[in-house]
């Protein structure tokens, strides 16, 4: 069942993706206001479900590639978008048929709202983690064997490249560089997939799930409710912790935002790792949760997810756990996206709703 | 007047290249091992002049990028010379009729022996600086306003990038660090031309001139004459001081081979200073010679080029001074490849043909 998103679904979409982002994915409100423009310029977006889509689609992922830190100060345009899709369609030398979101998150569940718009064509209600990565090959994809190359990058001074290579990893590594180089925040194109290899590999219904969650926010608080709770229920997840941010540590490097974030609370202290993306969470001694499961950092009473570029001293916070899609506990999927790959020295802890602090 | 260049004719040529190359690109018995096996496999190589060219013809320039100190340890293949060209093809949509040299250099003018070789295509008798320079925009086609994009890449694991930029040193600046990321040594492939702006941009001869500059080392080891002496009067230049190499300061960053070596002579001692290739000469605290003019070491009694990789404690060199083309001189050249580009708080010297050491 295809349905559509105009400018009144953009900013529940982005509410409830910055959730699934896990603190990565960009901010919300910047993605919200890329999407809406192309959505006043071109008209709304049509989505479709992957049983809707034939086997001979082109399907591409369209995502921003860079550090959030950066992001926030350098607002994504149109042009980019377009740019980093029509140098693929180049170099495939076929017109793409459908946009699909690499990641849920704030930036990059609106940025494939804008290139769909942009571009003429529908957007696919799907996304390839489920939750956001810190790097692109870190998606289902890669698993099932899609290659990421033919992947273009452009930036907002006009420059745009197309790499092809020898695997997913290494598209990473010299799209990495290349990003930095052109400011830290570029527009990507790539992983084009088949309707089959997209109905295979996947996340079902991300984008319904965003839209859902966002409305589910508003939805509380006009019945006076509490959003937090709510979320959870929506998530199948469990809220791990309650308190204040009390220190947080953070640097831009390598392309990333990396760091770590310490919440009080009356049951002591959590404390978050991050890339990007929140990766692990640790109560004293005790690891709570890690990736690939989602850690997701809620304003207390909003219920407004926190990215890790927005956590800031004083901050009253609830984090959730929330388990992540099933195919990522696989031994090859944890070899690419488990806390060993970040460099945690933590055996994977899957997520089975009974991880929380002792109230 | 078209020529050939078969297997015998390789030496030579990178002989004179490496002396052309001013320090810099790269060995020429690592380039000469190319540039014969493609040969050995494929042919010989008609070499054109400039004058020969069609209006229609699409010249591209085909090199290597990277630092020489990396090239000497990782040896080019023919794969990769060939994919860089294919990648640019299919980009421009459009078969390449001729190779032409970026630069002078021990490697980077048999490399494009080698892409003629291998793609069965004429090679121009002429490059882009009657020298070597480390920066790929630092050819003069940028200044009669020839894009290096699009340009290509290709490394030794089967991974190629195709880049379309906004000027020649963004182009620089991206493939650079994928370079670096991609280790340090890949082939590129771009500059593509219309033979309108081939005659109009290039520096003529120049395959010639290596030739005859390498035959000319011979003939005076033939006869027992000074190659030196020869090799100076060929290039209209004049030799600046003799002397033992007594201290080479080297460092490979950001994908260069950046240093200084210091010459101990009769007349004190002579500090060169470089970055892949030699770019000012200095006698105590007088400069005698700056980029853009030629800063050529030769072995004392051979006259054989050393590069700046080669250069050893307790080598007995001579050092050769020599006019780089007269377009190097003007402001804005001087603006991309004079002293002050390089971080020498120096101006430019125009060689006079009476800079040297009072003996």
């Amino acid at each position: 069942m295809s349905w559509t998103i105009d400018v009144d679904q953009v900013r529940p979409l982005a509410r409830g993706a910055a959730i699934l982002g896990t603190g990565g994915g960009g901010d919300p409100y910047i993605g919200s206001l890329l999407a809406a423009q192309a959505i006043r310029e071109h008209g709304p977006v049509t989505v479709v479900g992957l049983d809707e889509l034939g086997d001979d689609a082109l399907v591409v992922t369209a995502a921003m590639m860079g550090a959030p830190t950066v992001m926030v100060e350098k607002l994504p345009n149109l042009d980019e978008v377009v740019a980093s899709v029509r140098a693929l369609e180049h170099v495939l030398g076929r017109t793409v048929s459908h946009v699909a979101c690499a990641e849920v998150g704030g930036v990059n569940s609106t940025v494939p709202v804008a290139a769909a718009a942009a571009l003429g064509v529908p957007l696919l209600d799907a996304d390839g983690m489920g939750r956001a990565f810190p790097e692109l090959q870190m998606v289902l994809p890669t698993l099932y064997g899609v290659t990421a190359s033919p992947l273009s990058f452009a930036d907002d001074k006009g420059n745009t490249g197309v790499l092809t290579t020898v695997d997913n990893t290494w598209t990473e590594r010299i799209a990495r560089v290349a990003c930095v180089e052109m400011g830290c925040s570029v527009m990507i194109a790539g992983f084009p997939m088949s309707g089959a290899q997209a109905r295979e590999s996947l996340v079902r219904g991300s984008l319904s799930t965003c839209v859902g969650l966002g409305e589910e926010i508003a939805a509380a608080r006009a019945e006076h409710d509490d959003p937090v709770r709510r979320i959870v229920e929506r998530l199948g997840g469990r809220e791990l912790f309650a308190g204040k941010v009390v220190d947080v540590e953070r640097a831009t490097t390598t392309g990333f935002a990396r760091g770590r974030a310490r919440i009080e609370g009356a049951g002591g202290d959590l404390v978050l790792e991050f890339q990007n993306e929140h990766l692990l969470a640790r109560h004293d001694d005790r690891v709570l949760v890690t990736t690939p499961d989602l850690i997701i950092v809620l304003e207390h009473d909003t219920g407004e997810a926190i990215t890790t570029e927005g956590l800031r001293y004083g901050q009253r916070v609830r984090v959730v756990a929330a388990p992540a899609d099933p195919r990522w506990h696989s031994d090859e999927a944890l070899a690419m996206v488990g806390p060993g790959y970040f460099g945690y020295d933590v055996a994977p802890h899957r997520f089975d709703g009974a991880a929380a602090v002792a109230a």
